[in-house]
């Protein structure tokens, strides 16, 4: 008996992940998935490990007798093929024999391109909460014996004229007399708010340090921001490490509703330990200490906010998808586990209502829209996108589940805006050829949310769709890369195997098509209802022109083209230089409610002010949505520029 | 080899306690004070543990010969008789064989009449911090999805016309959507100043409960408080559990010092101890679950602040005395291990200067001194002595080291005011005769502090002791009372050992004549040196009858003799009808402060207003102490008519 036989006899297998190189022991019947979240694999996940995405394939190189049979979850996403090639979904194999298992580059969350540019903080004066005092205390004598207490804050007012009224945070008093006395009464006082949250030996005013992060379903963005001059110090990105908890947000609520305490505690364990990574990584960059930050603001939707607070979001899940918290929340650092000051603030922005959270609040506060006097529309585009309209008047905001489809997901050769990721795509009306451009100009190795848009404009203008977003099957005639794959279903073969980094040709399918569609139809109609119940508040209609400005904000915002966009009726017909990509502007929120105390209160007013509606009630939706999923839409009357386009290609009459 | 020899052998060694019946095992070479402390052993002791106060006489029954020898420190304290009957110093011996150690009735802490009764509350209007509010929301609906945050605070505000701007405890924010969901939208929002610190199911607003404590260096008095009616529900008392790790003040900050912070946490942790042990017993009496408590409110001199606090207390200790915090302080209750509801505030009232704390605070806010027209002298008698000198204009307060002597303490036979303690003395000043009454009127066991206020009152009219305190030999032909004790030291013997429940004669010596003398000179002092410095601060001389009211408070105020205290000189002149005995009026204050934030907030202005003077940067202190050192003082014009009965007597020409 060889010593892993031996192993095995005693319960226990190993489990090899290439091309990783990463192995372990595990129990026999472990889940791949499981062992592979254990390693820290970047393995796909949209369901969260339940079989429904079938998203984290991966194939079994060694080891193909202890598994599991197929599960009938498996046979809906794993074609014949694939069989064949030992494929199998990481979360449906339990294998009870050592095995090892390929992770193929397109069920990997990979590296990718994360953006963290976004339009320069507007702030009118630098204030942040956190401000750093320096001043000499008098020694005490038998004439002058007040508290150590009184001598401090009688100092602080003599020099800065600050009320002697303020807090004295309780560890920072426990321990005063000493602090004061080995500094030789020589000390800072950092303030937060009107509380002294610590004492510095000697002077570390020009030391003062914020962190600002834009907590995204997806991905996190963070700025260590020097809060002496409001300026940017360093700059980090990461995937949100909750991932693998479930890709987007109610499979992550489903994963707390699962896994009860357990699962808040796990989703708040990884977004903080993404956190700590951004902070860690831009401190060494510049050369700060952790405990140099003396705050964090974070803005993210509702169900972010629930996860970074710990907060079971169970209700918010269900109709009518009540917030937990609307305010501003202020807690300690410290007591989830950021790495930063030991007494460092964590403000967490306002958020409005249903999903729509502070990253929201902060594309109003960043766009100025609430300060207006002409209508503009901003569109935060991701996995749910928030649509908000008006003007100083009164601003509107709906929230779509636009789903993940322009993340790359629920797309047959979707995935993120990696390496390798087809970013931008144009089809030669006449000879369908098709050209393209991937991030680094590395092999394509699947479409990202840019090229997502860009396809469905580019086979409408080639007319290989038509307007309701069916393959046009008698152009199979014309050209072998519309074809029938899988099941008999249409598809086009944008990059055929030879050219790709996979070991097969990147397609987009009719099923792909209508995942745009609905995602496209969805933030169309947020846009469309807005309007209409915008235009019964202020008592006249708001059409498409009385728009003056679309800020298109989000992941893919800096890369995705206006036109196609436009063509596929993403957002209302408007003239394409009154589009602004604004990039990740929640980012641009969080800094400015990080350095001024005014933009602070201005994010909690516009999280009172702007009034959010709730789609779900409104009883237009269902038919506004019907119309909008025609490519740009069913009325061409609202599209007269896209109509004009599509008649001279002679797609339509 | 017996069992007992073979354990010992092993390093153990049982030690038993009589009359208490305990015993333990303990590692041989232990020390009798820390296995009595580990016991729970009311051992008396003065210096704790450190063998200089000779307070922790015991008397080893067997196994004498296990002993180290007779230490000099033990020399000083006990007698040859003491020697010869087995007696040792505690603190001082380490056995290393099985012992039976009995512990005499005078070196025991024993059960003590503690008061607690004090001033009725004077409170203008019932104004608690923590209030609550019943409360039924509207459940959510489509057309009304504002976040649960939301929706409670509009309706406390649709109600009561609260702020909406109420703070909401984060950890009630975590479990808010449960709460209110589970309660089927019917609770009770419990405030504490502007922040919602629990949310209840159904309506408890007629439960609601405070705790008030009077953190004395020697006893701790607890009121359980009704916070809908500002009533009492119930009292409590107990010894400060601080006390064998010193028994004042001075000792315990060394007690700090020598053991750092473990010195710290376990002094902080003997007095929660005690506050909780006081909660538990009023809860227990009058059916209030300890959860019920939202509000703990503390007074006490700075030493005990730092203790309660956890802070160390170091340079409160030498000159020039500065506290480390002045102002009031609010701390979770829970935080240093109050048994309250879990999110309950301990309020420790602010402190003046120096030892001069928030019992004085208290004091001045009960007796209203600070709103009087007419000038008021309060003297809180303890191991230190606050006097408090002043009216509207302006009061003075300075605090003088008094001992512990009128605690009983340092002297011979003296003891607290438990069973068994004389608490009043006369003497016939013709038969020298001596008549008392003891506690409980149980056989004498030793003198307690309003004893030691008559005893030289009596010897001083009887001619027995001149005005220097000096016993007057010749007067030893008189009576056989008078007589010479250990080392020919003069002494006078108060009740013959016959009649006694100790093995001896309770007598008064000469040594403790001169420790009581040097009491009353300090606290005479105190006053006089205020009497000065105030008719300076007010350019017109304070006399004897410039002061309307003399108010005594302290442990034993309520049960000393007025006239015996003038005639020794403990304190100013005045006619005895202007002479208030106020009780535990720290006590009073405490709850005041805990059932009204007017009289709060009045407390922290009297901590700002109110001037301590420093008596050791006072250039007169010496002179006037050696005058207030004569019974009752060098300058007899001062005491006219103290004066004129011992002139009745004959006692001076």
């Amino acid at each position: 008996m060889t010593l892993r036989e031996e192993v095995e006899r005693s319960g226990r297998i190993k489990i090899l992940f290439f091309p990783y190189g990463k192995r372990e022991w595990f129990k026999k019947g472990v889940c791949i998935f499981d062992a592979a979240k254990a390693l820290g694999i970047d393995l796909s996940s949209l369901c969260g490990g339940k079989g429904t995405c079938g998203k984290c394939k991966v194939k079994i190189e060694k080891g193909m007798k202890g598994l599991n049979s197929l599960t009938e979850q498996e046979l809906k996403h794993i074609t014949e093929e694939e069989i064949e090639a030992g494929y199998r979904l990481a979360c449906q194999t339990m294998p009870t024999t050592t095995v090892s298992v390929y992770v193929p580059e397109r069920s990997r969350i990979g590296k990718q391109r994360l953006q963290t540019a976004g339009l320069e903080v507007l702030v009118e004066q630098l204030n942040p909460f956190v401000r750093k005092y320096p001043v000499k205390l008098p020694e005490p004598t038998l004439h002058d014996s007040r508290s150590d207490e009184d001598r401090l804050l009688d100092a602080l007012n003599a020099k800065y004229n600050l009320p002697t009224e303020l807090d004295l945070n309780f560890e920072v008093a426990v321990d005063l007399a000493n602090k004061l006395r080995d500094a030789d009464w020589t000390v800072t006082a950092v303030k937060w708010k009107n509380k002294i949250i610590d004492i510095e030996p000697s002077d570390t005013s020009d030391r003062c340090f914020g962190f600002a992060v834009d907590v995204g379903t997806t991905k996190l963005a963070g700025f260590l921001m020097d809060l002496n001059t409001g300026k940017v110090v360093a700059v980090a990105a990461r995937m949100n490490p909750q991932i693998p908890l479930g890709e987007e947000v109610m499979s992550r609520i489903s994963h707390q509703m699962l896994e009860g305490q357990k699962g808040v505690e796990e989703l708040q364990a990884a977004v903080v330990s993404g956190i700590n990574e951004m902070i860690e990584e831009c401190c060494e960059k510049s050369n700060v200490k952790t405990s140099e930050i003396y705050e964090i603001c974070c803005v993210g939707n509702t169900a972010m906010q629930l996860c970074f607070l710990g907060i079971y979001g169970r209700y918010v899940a269900f109709a009518p998808y009540p917030p937990v918290l609307r305010r501003g929340v202020d807690i300690r650092a410290s007591s989830i586990g950021l790495v930063s000051h030991p007494r460092a603030n964590a403000y967490y922005a306002p958020v409005i209502g249903g999903f729509v959270g502070a990253d929201n609040v902060a594309v109003i506060l960043a766009t100025r829209m609430l300060d207006s006097d002409e209508i503009c529309l901003a569109l935060d585009i991701g996995t749910n996108t928030e649509i908000d309209l008006g003007n100083k008047d009164l601003v509107m905001v709906d929230s779509c589940a636009s789903g993940p489809a322009f993340e790359g997901m629920q797309i047959k050769h979707g995935m993120r805006a990696a390496t390798g990721a087809i970013e931008r795509v144009s089809i030669d009306p006449e000879t369908f050829e098709v050209n393209y451009r991937t991030i680094e100009e590395k092999p394509p190795v699947g479409l990202c949310g840019s090229a997502l848009v860009d396809v469905p404009a580019e086979l409408l203008k080639a007319g290989l769709i038509d307007l309701t977003g069916k393959f046009v099957s008698e152009m199979a005639k014309e050209t072998d890369r519309l074809r029938r794959g899988l099941k008999g279903i249409p598809e086009f073969v944008l990059v055929p195997q030879p050219e790709t980094a996979t070991d097969t040709d990147i397609t987009i399918t009719q099923g792909d098509i209508r995942e745009l569609q609905k995602a496209k139809a969805a933030m169309r109609t947020g846009a469309e209802i807005l309007m209409k119940r915008l235009g019964e508040k202020r008592k006249e209609t708001v059409t498409e022109s009385d728009i003056s400005k679309l800020f298109m904000a989000g992941a893919f915002g800096n890369y995705i083209d206006p036109e196609n966009a436009r063509t596929i009726g993403m957002y209302p017909e408007l003239p394409l230089e009154r589009v602004e990509f604004v990039g990740n502007i929640a980012g641009t929120g969080a800094r400015m409610c990080l350095i001024s105390k005014e933009e602070r209160e201005y994010a909690e007013k516009i999280a009172t002010t702007v009034k959010y509606h709730e789609l779900a009630a409104d009883e237009d939706f269902q038919k506004e949505y019907l119309d909008a999923l025609f490519f740009p839409h069913k009325n061409l009357d609202r599209y007269p520029d896209t109509a004009n386009l599509l008649r001279r290609l002679g797609r339509i009459k």
